[in-house]
């Protein structure tokens, strides 16, 4: 009887975990992708030169003594990147098993899998206490989780030639223990809405798949339903373990909890970009094994949709906006990128300008997807230089996300949409502009090197919250030198401004507003931004206008961080003989003062030269603001920081307050020919004529004399508006109106 | 009698001024050079390019109403710039009469020459005061001396169009007072040994052949032998009107006097660019109108040695290496690098390693040296990418500048010839260091933005004398924080550092030694770099020993100028609540102490993150030696001044003391792959083992514990030499040895 039970129970799990009997490979190969592959290799240009890249360096490594070392450092030291390289060369290898049938690659695959099966039941977690979820290959669960995705793929590609009893092995030893740990003993990393569970899923998710381990894919797919996590729990980034009223877990939960309907990723591009990759991945997998899910279709074919909003927030360079925590630099050439420009391509409508960027990586997958795109190459159209809003928030509810292009290459990025939880800034209402690709006003991203280990191991410095996660690191209202929400990230997890219009349809003259009232408690702030790039002026240039009102008296700064050389200020700046740090907080006590000036009554100018092209920011200001120029680098005890160059316009009221400024980009220098070529800008002056609760109207006056108004509906946007401005009645229709004077 | 009297007078001066009859054009253009360009144009596709660009500007540009202002402004300026434009135009113009053989270039020659022969005779001095020889036009004679460099092109092209009596008119009020002006009335901007004045004997001496006017050749060749100029003149730049011992002036005394044998450039090549032009469109110009004089084979061939000289003071990327006064950025592709290799192709040796640069530039100028480089394209070699020496002073005695060059495209820059006259920096004995064409170590350059007119006028910035002139601002050794030869650059210019030996026959390890002991007074200096780039080594290298002695004690600054972000320092760094500058002249005053700490004892190590590339400077020092962390950029009110980084190993000591450091490039990071490759040195320590007046012996460990000597001989150096060092008896014949220990 005994033996009839454990029988019964035996045959259940069975048939739990080995439901669908899958053939091999069945992730992102498939038989029938292999096929397709072979038919076409060595006809096929772009997906030659990749395979013959990837085999140049896999070949050279596996010629190599294999080395699976005892787990010891942080990201960057020699344990970590040993293991790093070795799932990216288990993974290439097994595709190249796959594709060229070549049995030295699958031999490596299997030798080393088994020395992972020696090495993985030895261990306890990694000696590293720096994570919130400590691995054990690695010194966080993540990179655990980035080693399982690689590896499970390799499995994969080397299920059939491996024996049944090296597979029974090394599912004993290695991957049950490692999806038990990832999942049900670190349930902290495993049941987050968030991009390290993201890994955590695709990796169970998809060796899952492999093993035919039903019980697996329901973890992943749905997570371990854990009910030990505390309300209170964070990461190491101060981002909340667990989400306020947060019901689920796992994949699906994951594309529900992370994304606005349009696809705009809530930490930002750079964690997009990170994130990315085990979203597709895993979902091609299922779409290959489980197609009746059509999780490419899942929310209104969310993860399509999100590949797009990616692709969207680069510069005409490819580099990402630095949002939120961000290194810069990252860009469309991210091996992740390309695998989800490949899969977008394949699993979506096959859209001819994602060719484009596949055109400019010069660079495709070794699966179907890559030759899908390899194949269809020469279809590509070019992609539309538009600006485009993004709303965000999982209901669209969140604010919304602007970036605004122009003819002349201008882009003008405004964040006005949800914080970011554990990786977002505090920087509502900000905004970054580029030219030609280039900073002209910089977002100073993170203050981290990722995986350099002389900067502390790579991991986030500490003036990554101190300053760069402040209000004062960003191009917005500093009200009171405090940052937003007094820097709680639960808090700013909460709220969001509120986009009050934008119109693009118009590409000479674009505009995008929003308002906020939670950042600074009893503080109503409202910017527009507009961006001009038309006929009617000499030059293009951004308009600025920023409401803020408040019953009590409040000092307001308004941040520069200009990319450049100063030119010329029109004002008398007073330079220290010592120098002093800004502030003792909020960030502050990161900038030093490197000069201060009484600002004009009128205007004050500010000019500099950036990547060979002059600017002038000329702002309204009264006799009684001040202009302070900073850079950042104080209290910096390990040089982690940049040394960044900023101004502040400083203004002290109590009542509505208006900033109204304008950012011309004029001219060039070359040292070539050392021609300064229209070295000044255009509009001379800036004159807020009327700010109430009702209409905000700016003047422009520029060299010749010409004037312009700028009219803006506070309220009631979009009806019909009449005022009398100066004399003479100016009516218009709906929220903004640009006309001659 | 009286009237015979007259006419004999009369013609005597026609006689002397009138001899060789010139056909037109004569200059840069001939009758067989127009002759061979029109029976090539449409056919050579380099030509045709720069032809087309040409006409498409000036097509342009003569359209428009003719605009010839009375002057007023400073460079930058609009009265500047517009006359600027204009002998562009005309130059252009003129040319392209003469190819395309249409009427309206000459028309608008005619037209222009017309309104400037109306207002040259209403113009006193320029009303801008800033210059040392103010010119009419421009605030400076040498601005006018460009123009009048132009216009003899032109005038030259429609000389035979123009009537007699417009050329009469033309002549009469604009070229023969512009010259008197330039020549006679202004003998401190004439008769120098300057680049200057090569650009008034240039302008002179070419409408003086198109004139046939051999009075105005004889000035330019010779100058006017004006005796009015005193010891102690200067120019605006400190620089000596006329130099100790000077006893002629003109093109040929400037030949002889600007030049060290091997066509090096007393002032650098940034200049060596600005007067390259008018030494050789004059040379061109001569050489087609007078070949009897051989300008080319002048001084052993001089002209077209300098020619090389200047390519040869270029990266990889084509920037100059900005020793002394230089604007960074200029490169060879500067205009006047276009026609210098094309005068030097074609009126050189026709070498086709010249091509290569010109394929490089891209373009050519229109005359036939323009035709006879665009012909022959397709014949270019490539250039060798080889250390080089050029031996300083016009007697060749004056020092030397080295490049040292290695396979990893590394540059090392090592300045120990004269000083530069009046654009010279106190840098003797300094070092520049680039990879990749990317600065790793920098020289400051100067501190003016050349033509930027909101930077004081474009002129040079009070910050240039105060600072990047000064010793501090360069990578040499400071002595009691006092400048090299008391800031005194008369006396600088008397003296110069002594080559002690080189040797880049071993393109793995190459070495060069100078010694010096006139920069500082009783104190004796020899520095020797050694750049490494050798299999035997995992990294390239740059090995720095500088030997100091002196009776007194000093202290010694050894400023190093890195170009990225700092990684880490072997020592503990003290940061400042309040920043101090670091001295109160020699320039110091313009550093912001960043942080300062003691040295190690045994070594103090640095590194930096810079353009994706790893750099370690490990330096041997003592406990009691100190570190301090600088920025430029304090005690600049008008912002004129880069924010750049550097530090200091600071000795104090008396007898001979020595600096030994290794500056080693490794590995690589990417913020697309995130990958940080060898991101730690190689070698992990530097000691002095000996060093007297005979012998220094360096020890370097790697990593692996491999033990390497560096012996240098500080006297009798080509002999045989034995030493014992730690009990090994060690023997090697010349100045360096390099061995495994």
């Amino acid at each position: 009887m005994n033996k009839i039970v454990t029988l019964i129970i035996s045959l259940t799990l069975i048939t739990s975990n080995y439901v669908n009997a899958q053939t091999h490979p069945c992730l992102t190969l498939t038989k029938k992708g292999i096929k397709e592959i072979k038919a076409n290799l060595g006809k096929t240009p772009l997906y030659d030169k990749s395979f013959a890249e990837v085999k140049k360096v896999v070949d050279a490594e596996i010629l190599k003594e294999i080395d699976v070392p005892i787990p010891k450092e942080l990201a960057g030291g020699y344990s970590h990147e040993v293991h790093r390289k070795n799932y990216n060369t288990m993974e290439k290898a097994g595709l190249l098993y796959q594709i060229t049938g070549d049995e030295k690659y699958a031999k490596y695959v299997k030798n080393i899998l088994h020395k992972y099966a020696d090495l993985y039941p030895t261990l306890g977690l990694h000696p590293a206490k720096n994570s919130y979820s400590r691995g054990k290959l690695f010194w966080q669960c993540l990179n655990d989780a980035n080693w399982l995705v690689s590896v499970a793929q390799a499995y994969d590609c080397v299920y059939d030639y491996l024996g049944k009893s090296d597979r029974a092995r090394i599912e004993k030893d290695l991957f049950v223990p490692f999806v038990n740990f990832l999942s049900i003993e670190t349930p902290q990393f495993f049941n987050r809405i968030h991009n390290h569970s993201t890994w955590g899923c695709a990796g169970v998710g998809m060796i899952g798949l492999v093993m035919n381990n039903e019980d697996f894919v329901k973890r992943a797919l749905y997570g371990t339903m854990d009910q030990t996590i505390t309300a209170d729990q964070h990461d190491n980034d101060g981002g909340l373990i667990k989400h306020p009223g947060q019901e689920k877990a796992g994949f699906l939960a994951q594309i529900d909890g992370l994304f606005s309907p349009d696809g705009l990723y809530s930490e930002g591009a750079y964690y997009h970009r990170y994130g990315a990759y085990p979203f597709l991945i895993f979902a091609a997998s299922l779409q290959n094994t489980k197609p009746e899910l059509k999780i490419f279709q899942y929310r209104d074919s969310l993860l399509i949709k999100s590949v797009y909003s990616l692709l969207d927030q680069t510069t005409s360079t490819g580099e990402f906006y630095p949002l939120n925590d961000a290194q810069k630099g990252m860009s469309i050439y991210n091996s992740s990128l390309i695998s989800a420009v490949d899969i977008a391509y394949h699993f979506g409508k096959r859209d001819p300008s994602l060719l484009t960027i596949a055109a400019l990586q010069n660079e495709v997958v070794l699966d179907e997807s890559g030759m899908a795109v390899a194949k269809n190459i020469k279809n590509k159209i070019p992609l539309p230089n538009k600006s485009i809003i993004y709303k965000d928030g999982i209901d669209g509810k969140g604010g919304a996300i602007g970036i605004l292009r122009s003819k002349s290459d201008l882009n003008l990025v405004f964040k006005s949409g949800t914080h970011g939880m554990g990786h977002g800034h505090f920087d509502q209402m900000s905004y970054s502009f580029y030219k030609n690709g280039k900073e002209v006003v910089q977002d100073y991203g993170m203050a981290r090197f990722v995986n350099i280990e002389q900067k502390a191991g790579g991991v986030y410095l500490p003036e990554n919250n101190t300053f760069a996660k402040q209000t004062i690191a960003h191009n917005t209202l500093v009200i009171n030198q405090k940052t937003q929400y007094g820097g709680d990230s639960d808090e700013a997890d909460k709220y969001s401004p509120k986009l009050n219009y934008y119109n693009f349809s118009n590409p000479e003259v674009q505009y995008i507003s929003s308002r906020d009232s939670n950042a600074y408690q009893g503080v109503f702030q409202n910017r527009t931004l507009v961006l001009v790039d038309s006929k009617e002026f000499k030059n293009p240039f951004v308009l600025d206008v920023f409401n803020v009102n408040s019953e009590t008296e409040n000092t307001y700064d308004l941040p520069l961080y200009f990319m450049g050389h100063l030119m010329s200020i029109s004002t008398k700046v007073t330079i220290p003989n010592q120098m002093q740090k800004l502030g003792k907080s909020d960030g502050y006590q990161h900038i030093w003062k490197e000069g201060d000036a009484k600002a004009n009554e009128g205007n004050t100018n500010f000019s500099w030269l950036g990547d060979g092209v002059f600017y002038t920011y000329i702002t309204a200001t009264t006799g009684s603001d001040s202009i302070l120029l900073g850079r950042s680098g104080a209290s910096d005890p390990n040089f982690n920081l940049r040394r960044d160059p900023m101004f502040i316009v400083r203004k002290k009221t109590t009542g509505p307050t208006t900033f109204a400024s304008v950012l011309e980009a004029h001219g060039s220098y070359s040292p070539v020919t050392e021609k300064a070529i229209n070295s000044y800008s255009d509009i001379s002056a800036v004159e807020v004529l009327v700010s109430n609760k009702d209409y905000t109207i700016i003047k422009l006056k520029t060299k010749e004399n010409k004037n312009w108004l700028v009219a803006l509906a506070n309220q009631n946007e979009e009806k019909q508006h009449a005022i009398k401005v100066e004399g003479k009645d100016l009516s218009w229709n709906g929220p903004f109106k640009l006309l001659k004077f």
